[in-house]
This record gives structure tokens, sequence and C-alpha cells, in this order.
């Protein structure tokens, strides 16, 4: 494909994303495809000879908006959302286009400096401390991971071999075998109510995470807390991470943060917080109560992927002290060392589990400045209200019973019992 | 910004790439910038108020380009390629466009199924077996991973996880924390040779990978790899994974697949094969004779972001026995559960370590259908052919010596000593 059919194609389905998105409010939400449906549709191998792009494009509405579930419609109320918007799609776009790969600093120092530069700025934006900033003095920072699901594993993954690191320093007779005897007595801690992926962060690091019964305001209490690592304390066990919620998923409860450091803190515990839905809402000052006790944290992660208008995938995680992550996921060869590694720039693939990486920060920075913090924020208080408009509504069907109110875009909300008969099943 | 500006931005940020895909060739392909250089350029924090698209777009003159190393100019001879293509870059627009999270079938059929069929189309056009393939008999099937990366560390888990459950299968009366300590006598083994990311799986996994010696082809023999095994044994250590390279690092050496392979069988240990750069030139039939074996491993990996025109990242993973996957990674959730899952389409959420995911998979459709086989087969070939024309230059001048000759896309030579002083230091 030479550069005119690229600008022909390209701009085609600049409009036919365009065309998309202006009417994706008529579809029906969940596509109505049984499983297997397209390989009906689609031959059995790949083409031998080159296809017109036009044919693509076909296609697409012949075999793929069929099957397609429609996130992105007003009528989409399944899981939380995932976030879309224009600049968002012409900055991941303009980062396929540029091809650069950022594991070092030498490797493309503008994808580095601008993940470092955006992520202070959306950090001050959401009123981090400064010990998270890489614009104050100390090794805080933030980095661009893929999902929560990696930045909740990352961190717990860091944790432990921080711990292994500081035990082999106090016993410097430990073997290696001895040493990693040691991790299988590690544990870490959520809330019963933390996503799936934080349980799964447990399990790919080896490390049980203990789901603490949250109470009755859905709340992983200090005290509850406290209770389980005494207990493992007690088998001869190691607290090694507690992973706080801000925005649970079954209810959008919101972890306390500073009781919760407050334990952490008494027993040497790395305190990770996911805020990954509700850490948006931070940019208002008015949701920054839910905060409190952050800068007590050694992390926090929010996915502006999620609520923040910055397409799929854009985790923003933080931390006060890089050197733990470089520490622990630094393996170093001839070729990816370069001569200004000492220079103050972060040398990304340290900071993360994969070695190569996109230019994520561009979609960042395309959805910061084309909004600016205060549509964002019209955006966020818009979306909140909504959620209350509805609990207002509810309140007033007397078929429907509210189980936790509107917080943040969130209301939950049952059917009365004996309403049950008057709906069909919803699949 | 509407649907009208987009129209404009996204079409302006279309003719932006072509013209800077159309003059890379001319541009300095390392930056001459210092560490901290956009700190100077760009305000300390986001914009209060929305800015014109515009504006956004000079800053990329302004503010990126400076600092971008130009991973597309024919120049850059740093590290393997990373693809790119305009078929590519209009793939991973829609994708983004499109917005949905394939996690499960449900959340979006059409993500799930393109992505099962391209893999089927993948996998036959580099010749692998059909237990690999979704659309055989069995468990066999493909997945998209982020990074070559994940898709080892994936496999060390899983392999992990296996000899876990087997272990708990046969001693049912073992404790979970007994369990857990027979973790650490878990070993993993690849070549000396493999790429960082394969060391690192091992730290990450908390399995401590040996690197074994390659032999004088750069190769890790069968022997050498039975010699480790033995060793490990008669510590009462446990072999758990190997990672065979196709294509290492520094020389673009092949592991014996099928004498690697003998060995894993004996001892019932997971066979992974690595071929992150050189899987791609396996859509040409004369490069298959390096596969030879890969029926007797267990998972296969390559990168058609690296050498077969996909935009970073597309990462393609085969199993043989899904199942092994869903056992380890599956974590379940009232939220996560829908009614055709056990309706023979994956739920790719229980493939991988995330829980979200892009719809990856149009990228690649677009590529293989754009290009067509013969096409790519004709760029791989190409690619080739001025590896071999390149070492016939270096052969034509005799201030260089070959290290290595051309395979695949890579000569290894270097300056004779007596020649250093003529040169400058290449930093």
């Amino acid at each position: 494909m030479d550069a005119q059919s690229f600008r022909e194609f390209g701009k085609a389905a600049i409009d036919y994303l365009a065309d998309y998105l202006e009417n994706v409010r008529d579809k029906q939400v969940l596509p109505n495809v049984e499983p297997g449906y397209m390989r009906k549709l689609l031959p059995e191998e790949a083409p031998e000879e080159p296809e017109d792009w036009r044919e693509v494009l076909k296609d697409m509405d012949r075999a793929i908006m069929p099957g397609l579930t429609h996130w992105h419609s007003p009528h989409f109320h399944a899981f939380y959302p995932t976030a879309n918007s224009y600049p968002g799609i012409v900055g991941e776009m303009m980062s396929a286009g540029l091809g650069t790969i950022g594991f070092t600093w030498m490797s493309s120092p503008a994808s580095t400096e601008l993940e470092v530069i955006t992520l202070d700025w959306l950090g001050k934006m959401i009123g981090l401390p400064p010990q998270f900033l890489s614009c104050s003095p100390g090794y805080g920072g933030g980095v661009l991971q893929g999902s929560a699901s990696e930045a909740t594993l990352l961190c717990l993954l860091v944790a432990r071999e921080r711990y292994v690191q500081r035990l082999h320093e106090k016993n410097p007779s430990l073997t290696e075998q001895e040493l990693r005897a040691t991790k299988a007595k590690l544990v870490a801690y959520a809330s019963d109510q933390s996503n799936s992926s934080v349980e799964k962060a447990g399990i790919l690091g080896s490390v049980p995470m203990r789901l603490i019964p949250a109470d009755e305001k859905f709340q992983m209490s200090g005290s509850n807390l406290r209770a389980a690592i005494e207990a493992d304390l007690k088998e001869g066990l190691v607290p090694c991470i507690v992973i706080s919620t801000l925005g649970t998923t079954p209810t959008c409860a919101n972890d306390p943060l500073r009781e919760i450091a407050a334990v952490c803190s008494e027993f040497g515990i790395w305190h990770h917080v996911d805020a990954a839905y509700s850490g948006a809402a931070l940019i208002c000052p008015e949701y920054r109560y839910i905060c409190e006790g952050i800068e007590l944290a050694d992390s926090f992660n929010f996915n502006p992927h999620k609520w923040m208008l910055v397409n799929f995938d854009c985790s923003a995680l933080w931390v006060k002290d890089s050197r733990e992550l470089v520490a622990a996921m630094s393996v170093d060869r001839a070729y990816l060392v370069h001569t200004q590694q000492d220079a103050g720039m972060p040398d990304y693939r340290n900071w993360q589990i994969p070695l190569g990486r996109r230019f994520r920060a561009l979609k960042l920075w395309f959805v910061l400045r084309i909004y600016g913090v205060k549509k964002l924020q019209e955006y966020i208080r818009a979306q909140c209200k909504l959620a209350t408009d509805f609990e207002m509504l509810l309140r007033g069907d007397d078929r429907f019973e509210i189980f936790t109110p509107a917080h943040m875009g969130l209301v939950t909300f049952r059917l009365k019992v004996k309403h049950m008969q008057n709906f069909n099943r919803l699949s």
C-alpha cells in the first residue's frame, strides 16, 4: 500500500468511525449472533493476493458490525465504562504511525519524556502529593501500564522482591534457595469487593490474596485488615502488600485509605491503591475526600482509559520510590545499555513487565490538551449527575429498590421480588 | 470535540503521518536532544481551557519530532525492527474507534471471533501443525498478547501452576502451604543467547531461569540442556519449563527444537518456543526447516509486530491445550459470567495476564488482507536479500570481518582492530 492509498483509506476510515459514533445510539447494544457466526462469513485461509481496502471496509459492515457489542452506545450499561473520544482515537493512530518503541530513553526520547510530563500533569490534576511526581525531588514518578491488572501485579511483584532483597541484606548468608523458600510465606490482602484482577495478581505472583470481608459499608476496615494480618503472623506467614480499592467493582465503595495506611505502616507492608475507575473523578476537587491518606501509600493507579476519555489502553501508575521498580524488574543486556541512562530520565522498560512499549502518552496528551482540565471536570460531573438523576427515577418507581445510592457514576438497585414475573430474563 | 472536527483533525493526522513516512529517510535517525529537553518546551501543567487540535499538531513538530528516534527510517539499524504499515495504522485506529473490550466472547463477539479466525489463518501461513489451531479438533488455539515478554511469562506461569495442580492430584492430602512451598523448587531453562525478557519472565514468575551456555553455533544443544536438568534433579529441584529460541537476539541463531523436545518429553517439561523475530519468516516455506520438531512443543510465539507489517503490539501465541491456560488464569466473578461461555468460543480473559483487551485482531486482519500472503512473502524475501547483499559488501571490504553470516535479516560483523583508530566512537 502506498502513501496515496493510505491517505484515501485512512480518510475513509475516519469517516467510517465518525459515522459509526454519530449513529451508535440507534444500534442494538448486544449483537444477535451465535458463537461461531463469523466462520460462516470469512474464508478459511488468508488471501494469497492483495485485496482492495474498499473490500475490507465492506467486510467491516458484513462480518464485524453484526457481532460487535456497542460499548459506546448510550444504552450500554454492562460493566464499568471504557473510554473513547475523538482526540484519543487520533492519538492512538499517531502513536501507531510513528511506531517508536520506548523501552529506554534513548530508544525514543520524546516517547519517554512526554510520558514523564503528562503523568506529572495528570498527577497534579488529581491532587496527588508531590512525592509521587517526577518533577519533585526524590524518586517518585508515573508510568503508563496497559491495565490496572498489570499495575497491581507489578506492585505485588515489586513488593515481593523488595521483601526478599531486604531479607538478604539482613541475612547475607542465606542461599538463593533459602531466599526463594521464604517467598512461600508471603501473603497479600485486599477487600472481598476488589476486582477479579486483584485476586488474579495474587495467583500470578504466587502470593495468596486474602480477600478481607468488607464491612456494612462494603469497605475493608482497618480493624478487619489488622485481624487478618495478625492471624497470618501467628501462622508464621509474612504480610507483603495490601491493595486498597477506591471504587470497588460491585458498589463503587471506597476503602478508608488512612486507616489502612496506619496498619500497613505499623507492619511495614507495601500499600497499593487501585482506583481504576474512580480515580478519574479526582480531577474534581469535591471528590478528593476519598483519597484522604494517599500520601502514605506506596503506589497509586487509575485508568484514564475507563472514565477520562483516553482510549484503552492507558492505565496510570505512580510510585513514591521508582528505585524499587528498577531493582526488581531490571535485566541488563549489552544491547539495552545507552550513554544517558544515569541522566535523570527513566528507562521505562524497568518500570513494567514487558520489554516493548508503545508511545501511549500521545493519546493522553491529545486528550488533556484538546479538552483541557475544565471540560474534563464538566464531563465527570455530568456523568455523576446522570447517576443521581437515575437514582431519582428509581426512587419514584415502586417496582425498584435502591441497594446503594449514586456514587460516582454508579447506582445499584434491584427489582422487588413481587415484580419479577413481569420481566423477561435479561441475558 | 464533535464529529465534524474529528473528521478534519483525523484527516489532517493521516496526512501528517503520510508526509512523515514518505520523508523519514531524510531525517537524522537518532535525535540530537539531551535528557530533559522536553520540559523546556511544554508547560508544567495541563491546560485549563481546551486547545485547538491545530495547536497540538504544531506542537508535534515543535516538541515531539526533535526527540523522536526514527525507527522506520531505512537508516535505522539498532535492535530488531518493529513493524509499521499503512494498513496496520488504519487497523489500530479502527480498533481504537470501535473501542470494544473483548475479555469474554459476549463482551464483544466479533472481537473474539476475528482473533480466533486470523490466528488460524496465521498459523496455517507459517505451517503450524493442526494441534495448535482452533479449527482442528482438540483444545489448541491462538491468542494475541501484547509482547513476547508477556507470552513467555504467561507460559511459565501456566507451566508452574500445572505442576502444582498435578502434584495436588497425586497427593490430595498436601495443604495449600505445602503446595506453595514446592514452587520454590521449580527451575526453568533457556539459552544464554535468549532475549532479556526470558530471564525477566523467570524473575517475575519466581522460577530461576538457567541460562544454558550455547554451543559453537550459538545454539542450546539437547545435551547441554540435559546436563543442566540432571544437575538440578540431583539437587532435588524440579524442571518446569524450557524456552527454546528461534532467532536469538545476539546472532539470530536457532535452537534445535527436535533435540530439545526429546529432552522435554523425557522429563515431562513444558516446551515453549520463542520465535519473536524469526517466526515471520516461516510464511516462506524455505525457512520452515528451523521449525522442525515444533509439533512436539506445548506453545509457540512470534511477533507479527516485529517483522510482518503489523504495528506494535501484536504478539501471536498458540498453545496445544488451552484448558491449561484457563485452569491457571481463570478468576470468576458474577459480572464476568455469560450465557454462551461453554459454546466453543474462548473467553480470552483466561488466556492472558490482564482482564481488559483491545480489538487487536483488526490490524492483523487488515494487513493479511491488504497485502495477501504472496506480498508478505515477497517482503520477507526482500529483507533477507538485503542482509545477504550487505554481507557481500562486507566481504568485499577488508576493514571488516563477518562474525556470523546473514541469517534472516541479520549479519553480525566487526571492525578489524587495526582499523579502529579511523572511526569515531559510535554512541
